[in-house]
């Protein structure tokens, strides 16, 4: 497998094969951007990486480094290998899709992550099973006064990346998220590109 | 439409319709025992409560009296009208299934209220599109520090209950939890009954 460096480009999302064992660097090329993740068994769609059940089987709000990330069968998907960020990746909240941005008073069509997941899969020929409650990776959401949560800036700055291992062969999506109505994405509200890099086993 | 109590037997789960504007008494009849719940759009099952679209529409981990609960279309669904117990209901954990169990060191099946979902609805003739992520009612899990999440017994009473109203017509599926191994059920770990109460509009 050649190693290459592609683009997210803002506001849209890409699909990634990943071989077991295979890595993938996710690079926040200017900082500050959030990036919603998915990852699917390549052999099986059905089989994803689920919030509730990393939660579960880690007994943690936020995996750290050397944690994995589960299936909804509870098997590991994705192993966290580095992270130069702060480590700040949300599981909590849903992927912004179209009724988003209506509740947020958009009116028209928007980009929006679940968008995003259902076009990047199409590029492969697949489609999703369901949206799954993404990681949102680089989010930063905190838990305020009587478990309020709050989307802050992503404490992220230009070039922190994040490193996956995949432990089974895998589809990735990320999406470079649209966000530009509310702090998800910094206090400028500009969706930004980031890149990514599959390197072999 | 009369309104009568029904028993979930301990371990067990049942499904049961509810009208637009009804009322779904939830009763901890012995205490101390953990509810999963789900909510399906009568209509449609493929819309269905979600745990992540009602933290991001709530902006709280946790909803309180008069706070509605989401679907994955972002539609209020159930709204809490009276609770009695201390209001602790987890969001943040998968649903036990075969597993969780065997995880935890089970050998052959154990109950579980994942199954206990598709079994309900089957004895509807109903078929869930996917396993959703469970609002667990009178589930206590802590964050305690670094974001650990703790299970901890339910501090709920006998006779404590929930009310909730259906904002659609919806399918409502009660698993007694069935867990016997960590202190979800409380320090005993011994599953009980619970039941519940369909008042018309």
């Amino acid at each position: 497998m050649k190693s290459e460096v592609t683009t997210v480009p803002a506001r849209r999302g890409k699909a990634v094969r990943v071989p077991e064992g295979g890595r993938i660097k996710l690079i926040n090329t200017q900082g500050s951007q959030v990036v919603d993740t998915w990852a699917f068994n390549a052999d099986h769609l059905g089989e994803f990486m689920s919030t509730e059940h990393s939660r579960s089987c880690l007994e943690k709000l936020i995996p750290g480094i050397g944690d994995s990330l589960y299936t909804n069968r509870r098997r590991p998907i994705l192993t966290i290998v580095e992270d130069t960020s702060p480590g700040v990746h949300d599981l909590l909240l849903s992927a912004c899709d179209t009724e988003r941005y209506r509740l947020l008073g958009h009116v028209g069509y928007h980009d929006n992550c679940a968008d995003n997941l259902r076009t990047a899969l199409a590029e492969l020929g697949l489609e999703p099973p369901e949206i799954p409650s993404p990681w949102n990776v680089f989010e930063r959401v905190a838990i305020t006064h009587g478990g309020r949560l709050e989307i802050q800036p992503p404490p992220v700055k230009a070039g922190d990346y994040l490193l996956l291992r995949a432990e089974m062969a895998v589809v990735v999506v990320f999406s470079a998220c649209p966000m530009d109505l509310v702090l998800t994405n910094g206090p400028d509200r500009a969706p930004k590109a980031v890149q990514y890099e599959v390197l072999p086993p």
